[in-house]
C-alpha cells in the first residue's frame, strides 16, 4: 500500500470506526507509516481509533507518535484507557510518558497500577535525562545460569510477548548478577542439554545506568551488539539498551552537535516542525550577543589604528575578508576535531600528532590564500596594500586554524564538551586575533604608528 | 579483562605464537577490542598471528581493521591463505575488500575461487559507490513460500553459522521475489505446522540496491527494524542491509555533512588520524578561496564608499561585526535546517512554514543585537553612529538569516545537497549583503554620498 493509501483508508476508518476493518488495517502496515498520517489530525480524533484497539496494536502504535502528540492523546482519553495503555505500553517509553505528566497526573495513575509496574516506573524514572538509565528497558530475558539449553529456549519461547527483544539472553547469578550472556543463535546451535553456564560467552560488554547515553550507542555500535545489558554499582542487571534505542541516540546526539557548532545551544526533543518562536530566539540569542561583545576588544584594536585608515583607506576594503577568512579556515578545522573526538576517531592523545599536520595545513592554505588575494590587492591599492594583506592572509588563515584546531581538544581536557568550540565563539576569536595581526603588520610594511 | 590486560596478553601471544592459547584468547574477548591493539603493531606481526586462527575467528577478527590495515594485512599473508580469508569473510565486508586490491591482483585471486562465489563478488561489486547495494550481504534467509513453520525453524538452525543475520527471515516466490517476512520470535510463537504463507507478514519494508545508503538507514531507524531487504528492478530480492551497518552508515553519512557544514569537502572512508597533509590541503582549500574571490564584491562596495569612510571613521570599527553577525546568524539557521532535512523532521513542504517562523526570530535576533550594540556605537563614534549600527544589525542579522534559512531548502529543491550551505558560502554571501545594507544606511541616515 502507498502511503497515499494509507492515508486515503485511515480517513475512512476515522468515519466509520469499524474495529475490524481497523485492526485489520493495523496488523497490515508499518506502525510508523500509519502514526505518520494519525498525527495530522486532532489528537480527539486519534484517540477515538486508538481505543478500538487491542492492548498489543494499542501500545505500539502509541510509541510511535511524538512526545508532544502523545501527551494530548493521554489527555483525550478517559481514566480506564490511560490505565490500560499504561499496562501495555514499552517499559521505557512508559517511564518517558509518566515523566511527561504533570505531577498530580502522576501521583493519580501510579497507585492504580500493579505493584511491580509501580516499582519498575520509579526505578526507571529515577535516572537523570541524558544517562543510559532513562533509555533502559527491564523488558529482556535473564535465565539462571543452571538451565539447560532446551530449558533456555522453552523459556524464551513462552515469554518471548512480553519482551523488547528475545535474541540476546543474559545469564545472572543469585544476586542478580550478571555473569554471562548468549544469543539466541548460539542458545539454537548448542547441545540440547548442555548447561548455559558452560557454554555463555563471558566477554562481557555492558553500561552502568548513570553513563552517558552516548556510551551505550557508542558501545552497540563497536561491538555490532543487538542489545546491551545495563548494570547498576555492584554489577546488578537492570535492564538492557536495544540497537533502535541506540540509533536514536546517535541521531539525537549527532543533531545536538550539528546545533552547537552552529551557535545553537541544545535544543532537547524538540521537532524544528513544533519549536516556538520563543525558544528558537532563547537558544540562538547567547552566542550573537557574545560576538558583540567580542568586538568590544576588536574594534578597540582597530579604533588605535585610526590614523593608518584615513593613510591607507585601501585597508578597509580587505578588513571583512580577513577576519572571515580566519573565521571560517578556523571553523573547519573545529569541526573537523569536534566530530573526530565525538566519532571516536580522535582522542586526547592524538593533540600533539594532529596539530603536527595543521601546521602545515594551515600554512599551505594561507599560501593559498594569500596567492589567490595578491591580484585583487594591487587592482584596489597597489602593490605595497598586496603585500599586506598577503602577509596578512597567511598569519590569520594559520592563527584561525591552529586556534580552531586546538580549542575542542582544550575544551575536551578541561572535561567540557568540545563542541562548545562552536563557530561564533571561533569567529569571535578570530576577529580579535585577525585586526591585531593585519594592522600590527600594515603598519609595519607601510610605516605610520598604531597604537 | 581490562584493556591493558588484553594489550599486555596479545603482547605474549605476539612473542610465544601458542595457537591453542591464542584462540582461548580471541574467543574469550571482544573482537573489536582485541583488533584495537592488534593495530598498534606492524600488519607482518598481526598477519603472523592471524594466520593461526580457524575461518570464523580469523574472518570476524579481519572485519574490524580499518580499510588500510586491512590492506596492508592481505599484502601480508601468502596467497593461501588470501584465499582462505576470501572464503570465510562475510559477504558484504569481502567485497570491499575485493574493490580496493589492484585490478591485476582482482584478476589473480578471482578464478581461484568457487563459481557462486565469484559471481557474488561480481554481482557485489556492480553497485556505486554510496548506493545501498555497496552495503548489501547476500547472507540471508529465505524460505519458499509453501514451507511450514517447523520446516522453517529447523531451515534457519541449520543454516544459522553462514548467516548474517537469522532473527529476519524473508519469504519469496518460485521467481525469487520477495512476497513476505517472518522475523525468528514470530516464527518462534506460530503453531508448528502453520504454512509461512498464511501467518508471514506482508506489510514489506524494502529498498532498491541503487538508492542512496541513507535511505536504508532511514528505513531501518523507522521501522525499527534488524534487517532490510533490498530489491532489484523486478522486486526480486537479492540481499539485506543488517542494522548494525546502518548505525554505520549513518555515522558516516552525518560526519558528511558536518564536515561540509563546516565548508570542508567530503572525506571518504579515511580517519583523521591517517589523512595525509595534502589530501586535508585539497578537501579545505576550495570553500576558502571561493571566499577570497567573492570578496572581489564586497570589496567593491566598501571601495565605492570610500568617502563616507573617510568621514566617518568610526564605521570602519563595526565592520568586522556586523558582516560576521549576519555571517553567523545565517549559519546558525541553516546548519539547523541542513540537519533537520537529513533527519527527516523537515521536509521541502515545510519551507513556507518555517520562513514565517524565521522571520519573528531573526528579527528578534536582529533586535537583541542591536541594543546590546548601541552603547558600544555611543561609546565609541557618538548616537549618530551608534543609531546606523544598530538599525544595520538588524538588517544585516535578518537578511543572513533568511538567506541561511532558505538556502538549504533552494539545493534540496534543485535535487542539490542541503548541506552545501556551508559556514563559508554563508559567510560569502552575508559578508557582500552586509556591506551593501550597512553603507547603504550609514550614507542615508549621516548624508555624503556612495556609489
Amino acid at each position: 500500500m502507498t502511503q497515499a493509501e494509507l492515508k486515503a483508508k485511515i480517513e475512512m476508518q476515522m468515519s466509520s470506526l469499524d474495529a475490524n476493518d481497523w485492526l485489520l488495517l493495523v496488523n497490515n502496515n508499518q506502525h510508523a507509516d500509519i502514526v505518520e498520517e494519525l498525527e495530522q489530525f486532532s489528537a480527539e480524533k486519534t484517540a477515538a481509533l486508538l481505543i478500538k484497539l487491542p492492548n498489543p496494536e494499542l501500545a505500539s502504535l502509541f510509541g510511535y507518535f511524538s512526545p508532544s502528540y502523545q501527551d494530548e492523546l493521554l489527555q483525550a482519553i478517559d481514566e480506564t484507557e490511560q490505565l490500560r495503555l499504561f499496562k501495555a505500553m514499552a517499559r521505557d517509553e512508559r517511564v518517558d510518558v509518566y515523566q511527561r505528566l504533570p505531577e498530580e497526573e502522576q501521583k493519580g495513575i501510579l497507585p492504580k497500577l500493579a505493584k511491580q509496574e509501580q516499582e519498575d516506573i520509579l526505578q526507571l524514572a529515577s535516572y537523570a535525562d541524558g544517562t543510559v538509565g532513562a533509555v533502559v528497558t527491564s523488558a529482556y530475558v535473564a535465565i539462571p545460569e543452571n538451565m539447560t539449553v532446551i530449558e533456555a529456549l522453552r523459556y524464551v519461547r513462552k515469554n518471548a510477548a512480553e519482551m523488547e527483544t528475545i535474541y540476546q539472553v543474559y545469564v545472572v547469578d543469585k544476586q542478580q548478577r550478571l555473569i554471562g550472556t548468549m544469543s539466541l543463535r548460539e542458545l539454537m546451535t548448542e547441545k540440547d542439554d548442555a548447561t548455559v553456564s558452560e557454554v555463555m560467552r563471558t566477554d562481557l560488554v555492558s553500561v552502568s545506568a548513570e553513563q552517558p547515553q552516548q556510551d551505550a550507542a557508542d558501545a552497540i555500535r563497536r561491538y555490532d551488539l543487538l542489545s546491551l545489558p545495563v548494570t547498576n554499582g555492584g554489577n546488578k542487571l537492570i535492564g538492557i539498551v536495544t540497537v533502535d534505542d541506540a540509533m536514536d541516540v546517535d541521531v539525537v546526539e549527532s543533531t545536538e552537535d550539528f546545533h552547537k557548532g552552529g551557535g545553537t545551544l541544545a535544543l532537547k526533543d524538540v521537532s524544528l516542525r513544533e519549536v516556538s518562536t520563543w525558544t528558537m530566539f532563547a537558544k540562538r540569542a547567547p552566542w550573537l550577543i557574545i560576538l558583540v561583545f567580542a568586538n568590544m576588544f576588536s574594534g578597540g584594536v582597530i579604533e588605535s589604528y585610526e590614523d593608518t585608515i584615513l593613510t591607507y583607506v585601501a585597508l578597509v576594503f580587505f578588513l571583512p575578508l580577513l577576519v572571515d577568512s580566519g573565521g571560517n579556515a578556523g571553523a573547519q578545522a573545529s569541526t573537523l576535531m569536534v566530530r573526530a573526538l565525538a566519532t571516536g576517531d580522535l582522542h586526547l592523545k592524538d593533540w600533539l600528532k594532529t596539530l603536527g599536520r595543521e601546521f602545515w595545513v594551515a600554512l599551505l592554505l594561507g599560501i593559498a590564500m594569500a596567492i589567490a588575494v595578491y591580484g585583487l590587492g594591487v587592482y584596489r591599492g597597489g602593490t605595497d596594500i598586496a603585500l599586506v594583506v598577503s602577509i596578512s592572509m597567511v598569519a590569520v588563515v594559520f592563527a584561525g586554524s591552529m586556534i580552531g584546531m586546538s580549542l575542542p581538544f582544550l575544551l575536551s581536557r578541561l572535561k567540557l564538551d568540545p563542541a562548545t568550540a562552536s563557530a561564533p565563539l571561533i569567529t569571535s576569536i578570530a576577529d580579535f586575533v585577525g585586526v591585531l595581526l593585519y594592522f600590527y603588520i600594515a603598519v609595519t610594511i607601510l610605516g605610520g604608528s598604531g597604537a
